[in-house]
């Protein structure tokens, strides 16, 4: 089926969601875990396709993203049916206006209608993000990877049947099955067919989003985060937020890359901070203040602008609270940044002058994430400021509109 | 001065009003109004010349929209003045949230950082812009049309100099001299330096945002807004409505271009109307069910796609409410459509159904507006899901970040 079939497809489907009431929505997601649940054995066997033939063209980790056990496809199931527990974005009045004209306007949430999301080798999103659409309302288009096509091709049909038996349209559920670069553009440039459109996925495809894109976009997912380290840091604490930060988990978009120490606090610091993460294998981008302290390569032109997303981590010791927030102005996404800090003064400057989407005093960047801030799921962290910025949850893939009731008021 | 340095220069600026307290922001507002009363003199010379150069190369109406006069400048004062007067936008708390893990999380508004403004004839824009943008915290470069730059200069001379009276950093307010389309298109793809973009004008220059912008832009002020009248609308309200939608100005965006209306109440509401509306100068341009109760022109393939901005009016007859709602789907832009009705059923089902930024029961859609819904202000009509729908206000023209106090939270 071409794109624009399938666009077509799901915009004739939308009003199958968007009307319908909280309870049937949540039915509907029920429905999904459980056929979801029934077709295990052919998500798995699709899925172990899928790792045959990716299987000596992509590394390690990544054909670890794209594996499918039957822990992870009850994750799925369990998933869809934690967002039926959610609370409904749509409908909710967030503002009502009474004028004295006698007019009452309300400001209510509504569906957006076709959402779509190009992601990449994880099978997962697939199941997450038609939960989080159809919760919201919207019938959605998913674009995966071409490694996950199989296994996205096999939850989609689970999917969509789970959606036919709870008296659904299908459709709502729509799986873009080609995944050339030809197809992700098609999908930027599907104006009027698609109302938001989120890429998850590297740098050079939100590039290619801000580049092509004529349709309504939410960035996501690239984070250069900062831990600055002040001059009044408790310095176990500052070391345990740190390698928290760089170490939890350095393949993702709220991990550390750069860390900022105050001089005066660098020489007990950073020899610290040094031990501990040489100890996990992390290794030190330096520039020329930090290594006059410690032992490590020195950074290159690029490195404190590039998210590694690995055990590698840029240091760099700053004369000061300014220099630390002017750096973060520079090279910072701006997804998430955090100062470790005694001085409530510096904690309310930097929480003030940083402008990412989340700013922390005294805790770990790795925070920044949907469930972690209780919206109770995550369809990716904006890094743009019009839209949606930081965690977005079920509201922030939602719209609004106002309505008015009169009684015949003119102007 | 090139477009990129003044964009280095309200970059520079930004921080001067996005870190001012309230009541300094105020002062600064209301001494911009005193500067602009002052340079009245310089202010309608320059003027004087635009309204020469113009003359010969524009209509009437758009030299009366060009002209200024001592009422239209203590307008603009007194608007800065009343923008002074709103509540700041900046710094509210949205949402707290306090997690089981002791992490505080507050949601904060926060300024943009740099607003840029691309409009058209209207100088008095100018001014209004600029006190809305420095309200909400953010530089704004403004691009106004060729034929008011030399009001705009003026107007922008007097209001950089109360700026600077105020103690603020001047280029807060930056004027592109340059009105060529080259700079306009520069405008939309200045990443990393524009955070909103809002076109206000006709629909080519709307077109060519959505075309180049990389920039994050808000589109305003399309409006093919329909007035439906349903089979119980009382004909007298009905008429009223449309009279006012159609005629009170036909040149906004808010402005009724069709009305469709229900077979069963056509044979007695269209004689009505249509004597109301020709006595009013109002051309008919007609579908085949209307030209057989009325007569009037008939409607060719564009009309029902067209923004008149004229005394012209789409008229339809349609079968039932679905109808109408699918001809609203199909051809509105979508900005404000009203249904006309006594049964609340059908008022409910246009409310849900009809996915426009305002949608109307027995009101005009003429009260799509900022100062109409009680928000104090306009920066335009959004015409978008994304960012803002409808009339923005200062909320709309802010973004907010998370805050996030720890004690030494890791995950």
């Amino acid at each position: 089926m071409t794109t624009q079939e399938l666009l077509r497809r799901a915009n004739a489907a939308k009003h199958s969601a968007a009307f319908a009431e909280s309870a049937r929505k949540d039915a509907l997601l029920r429905s999904m875990a459980a056929s979801l649940r029934q077709a295990r054995g052919e998500i798995l066997a699709a899925n172990a396709q899928d790792l045959d033939a990716a299987r000596g063209q992509i590394g390690e980790v990544m054909l670890d993203r794209l594996r499918l056990t039957d822990e992870r496809i009850e994750g799925m199931a369990a998933g869809l049916e934690q967002v039926a527990q959610l609370p409904d974005p749509v409908g909710k009045v967030l503002r009502r206006i009474e004028r004295p004209n006698g007019l009452k306007i309300e400001k209510v949430a509504v569906p957006l209608g076709v959402i779509a999301i190009i992601y990449e080798s994880r099978p997962n999103v697939t199941a997450d993000a038609a939960a989080l659409c159809l919760k919201a309302g919207s019938a959605c288009v998913l674009r995966g990877g071409k490694e996950a096509i199989r296994s996205n091709r096999a939850i989609v049909a689970a999917l969509r049947a789970g959606a036919q038996q709870a008296g659904f349209d299908p459709d709502l559920i729509c799986l873009v099955e080609d995944t050339s670069r030809a197809s992700a553009t098609e999908l930027m440039r599907a104006e009027g067919q698609i109302d938001l459109l989120i890429p998850r996925g590297g740098a050079g495809l939100i590039r290619a989003c801000v580049e092509n894109a004529t349709v309504p976009c939410i960035e996501t997912g690239t984070g250069i985060c900062h831990i600055y380290v002040d001059a009044s840091a408790d310095p176990e604490m500052a070391v345990r937020i740190l390698f928290n930060a760089k170490t939890s988990r350095p393949s993702v978009c709220n991990a550390a890359e750069d860390c900022l120490v105050h001089q005066a606090i660098a020489p007990v610091f950073l020899p610290l901070a040094a031990q501990k993460l040489e100890q996990a294998g992390v290794e030190l981008r330096l520039d020329p203040g930090a290594a006059k302290i410690i032992s490590g390569k020195p950074a290159d032109a690029h490195d404190f602008d590039t998210e590694f997303l690995d055990y590698i981590l840029g240091v760099k010791v700053v004369r000061d609270l300014d220099e630390a927030i002017a750096h973060i102005a520079a090279h910072s996404t701006p997804h998430s940044e955090a100062i470790v800090t005694q001085d409530e003064a510096a904690a309310e400057r930097f929480c003030r002058e940083v402008d990412s989407a989340a700013v922390y005093v005294n805790a770990s960047t790795r925070f920044t994430d949907g469930g972690e801030f209780g919206l109770g799921c995550e369809m990716g962290i904006s890094t743009q400021k019009i839209g949606a910025r930081g965690p977005m949850g079920l509201e922030e893939i939602t719209t609004y509109k106002y309505v008015i009731r009169g009684s015949g008021q003119i102007r």
